[in-house]
């Protein structure tokens, strides 16, 4: 039995050769490599590197293969020096919503010319079709290859069918049984068809209540039906329940890695893509400062609030080394209320109906935990600020009221984003630790102000 | 057609029943239920509910469905009032793997009861010898109930016996061929049986390159082989190739999600349980106050720090306002450094061979957006403290220095704990905030000294 090369070490290989521009090597590696470690090397190297490596794979089957398992930005620089003509016999030699995908990331003009000269090609037409809804929605990413038969066919003919379209039925998973009009009748799985009589008739093996998608639903939602209910491939049918299409699962898990990528890498005000590209640091630092703005004018606000007590009748040298403990304490517990909230409204841990009782526990925990940090902090305080007493004070009760303003901010925030139809992890960590710094300094010297003003 | 009830209404209609305690329409729900559905509904209710509402689902098949969808914790609630017996026969009517992961769970003085109960049970030998796997590694979450031939069988022998034990061998995705010994062979789809005449032998049909990964693998690493070659399943094998179970994608699905989500509550320093436990606010807030010791201790250097700057001929006042902003660059780049760490170590993305590279890219990421910030925010320090100049350059050069330090920190932490064969997330959040905040303000205020002594 022939071993399984490990992905890391074609990965290791293929690098070291195209950096050695080594042409006849790389043939050979690639002969032998399978293209989904072919493709994961690409992701590796350099837009050029890329370019060269894409260009010594054969065109045909694998090299459509290769192109299908690349991430948008890899499609997006291989495919900028090819021609149209190769770009439709890419196409052409990869499965319908693979083919999608690259005419997704085309500039709008060369994606208009490829989709004109493809529509004479009939096979195409529905790939096309595709293309009319959201990328991330189950329009975009279902397949319309999919092994379907009418009603009144039996289980020999199905397998028949099989045997006859075998090529292009490469990855069935279930036969899906419909009337005259294409409407959804039932499912059959391939173990169904195999244990049952030729003369089955379909309709009395089939299994009535099919799990089905819209196509407008979100990507999220159809992987969390196949997650939920362990399919292997779910229909996607209109209003009317005509079938159009089916999500695979091999589909699905692409969308499980990326949208738990997508919300860490949101949360954290880093653009999806960055992790993808293979962009120069300047590319990179220009998409990731945007957030940062935030940042910076919530810490000018913060300066600005800190000025304005300078100077007064408040112990300011002693007042000011407490600072960061407040902000520190506020901030860390704000990005961990804001994690859970992101994580369980995508895993659906947090419903909707019920986020009012879950950011109500976020904050009694905070509350909590502020109590138990604040009277610790506070007793520091109350040594450090020795003889003025209202710093303990003034250290305890702002960590209390930080860290509270921070479970509340946190869990609260992804939640009213996801209300008003938003991604609840958009940059949520920088706005919630900025939020709670420029509030718990506000509350940090109010209260002192407070207590003096008091005694 | 049958509609299908959505999942979020069996869980809205079950919790109010619940809440109601009533029994009879509870059961008459139950009774048109999907096990997953009612497993979903079961964990957004409280201990004592989950446990009243396991109680009125039959004995049998479905409660084992049912159990086999729960979280851990809810696993643990529902078993702890259960007597050994109850638990026996529940086990009885799981599948293996399933059963496994319930055992795993028990406390260890009934987990041995069970176990020794169980040895008689010969169905279940199986079983209990997948609990001497790590629960974490491929040998933990395979099933061992596999679809295996001997090689000298033909096609038809195997849709013969499919036939044959169709109960068992329910979601069957490939049919494994092995030698006398078990040794795995090769490997033939369910549509390759189809598709070749009843006497083709199997050993002439079956694809001899097999994907295959060994027992004490991680589970992350055999996911990643799932997801990148679309398998439906993978199977473990020992040193000699002997086949011992399967890993099917739906275990695979779970695995991603879990990774995923644990790799984001760990980063921000939250135990993975908290999000799934419905345990009291005081038992979530002792979970998550760990870490914060980190914070807090943290934050009182920073006061040592800052305090030994007091007094001095440092123009204190107006430094001290502008700590909250070289904290918070810092940190939020820190932040973001991380995530893209983490999130790279996990899907691949960022490798340990070139991990130099990486934390060299976000270095340079990192001083490339320390200037620009610098910059600004050092202009803006200038005139705030004007007449004094050094604060506008303290102010720069120290938000160069902060966010230049996030980047190293929070790319270098995570490959460096992966390195060391640690889980790189395990609250790198917490613990890079924490550093750049006491390395920022030790930075800021020794810049300002030297600026000062020099001027």
């Amino acid at each position: 039995m022939a071993s399984v090369p490990l992905n890391s070490r074609t990965d290791a290989i293929l690098k070291r050769l195209v950096r050695r521009q080594a042409d006849a090597p790389i043939r050979k590696v690639l002969a032998k490599s399978r293209p989904e470690d072919v493709a994961a090397a690409m992701e590796h190297l350099s837009p050029p590197q890329q370019r060269r490596l894409y260009g010594l794979i054969e065109e045909g089957e694998f090299a459509g293969e290769v192109m299908a398992e690349l991430s948008d930005d890899a499609v997006r620089q291989i495919t900028r020096e090819m021609d149209q003509d190769s770009i439709v016999d890419l196409l052409e030699h990869m499965e319908p919503d693979d083919a999608t995908d690259v005419v997704h990331v085309l500039p709008d003009e060369l994606r208009m010319r490829v989709i004109a000269e493809m529509e004479g090609d009939q096979e195409h037409a529905d790939a096309l079709e595709l293309l009319s809804w959201p990328s991330d929605s189950a329009g975009g990413i279902m397949s319309p290859l999919m092994f379907k038969m009418h009603g009144t066919a039996t289980c020999g003919n199905a397998i028949a069918t099989l045997q006859d379209r075998h090529e292009e039925l490469e990855s069935v998973f279930y036969l899906y049984i419909t009337d005259d009009v294409d409407t959804l009748l039932g499912v059959v799985s391939m173990r169904q068809l195999l244990t049952h009589p030729a003369n089955t008739p379909l309709v009395s093996v089939m299994t009535r209540e099919v799990i089905a998608v819209g196509p407008r639903d979100d990507q999220e939602e159809v992987a969390r039906y196949v997650a939920r209910y362990d399919l292997l491939a779910v229909p996607v049918v209109d209003e009317g329940r005509k079938l159009l299409g089916i999500v695979t699962v091999d589909d699905v898990i692409d969308v499980i890695r990326e949208e738990a990528a997508e919300d860490m890498l949101l949360m954290a005000g880093v653009h999806q893509d960055v992790q993808e590209m293979a962009g120069s640091p300047l590319q990179l630092a220009r998409h990731r400062g945007g957030w940062l703005l935030a940042t910076a004018a919530g810490g000018i606000m913060a300066e600005i609030i800190t000025s304005a007590y300078a100077g007064g009748e408040l112990n300011y040298e002693v007042l000011a080394g407490f600072i960061p403990v407040v902000m520190g304490m506020g901030g860390n517990v704000g990005i961990q209320s804001t994690t859970i909230a992101v994580r369980g409204l995508a895993t659906g841990h947090v419903q909707l109906g019920g986020a009012l009782a879950f950011v109500l526990r976020e904050v009694q925990v905070g509350v909590l935990l502020g109590v138990v940090y604040g009277f610790l902090l506070g007793l520091y305080g109350f040594i450090t600020g020795w003889p003025d007493p209202y710093v303990g004070i003034t250290v305890g009760v702002s960590v209390v009221i930080a860290i509270s303003l921070g479970s509340l901010l946190g869990s609260g925030l992804p939640v009213l984003l996801a209300r008003m139809g938003q991604d609840p992890a958009v940059a949520t960590g920088p706005f919630v630790t900025t939020g709670v710094d420029i509030l718990g300094i506000l509350v940090y010297f109010q209260v002192a102000t407070l207590l003096v003003g008091a005694s």
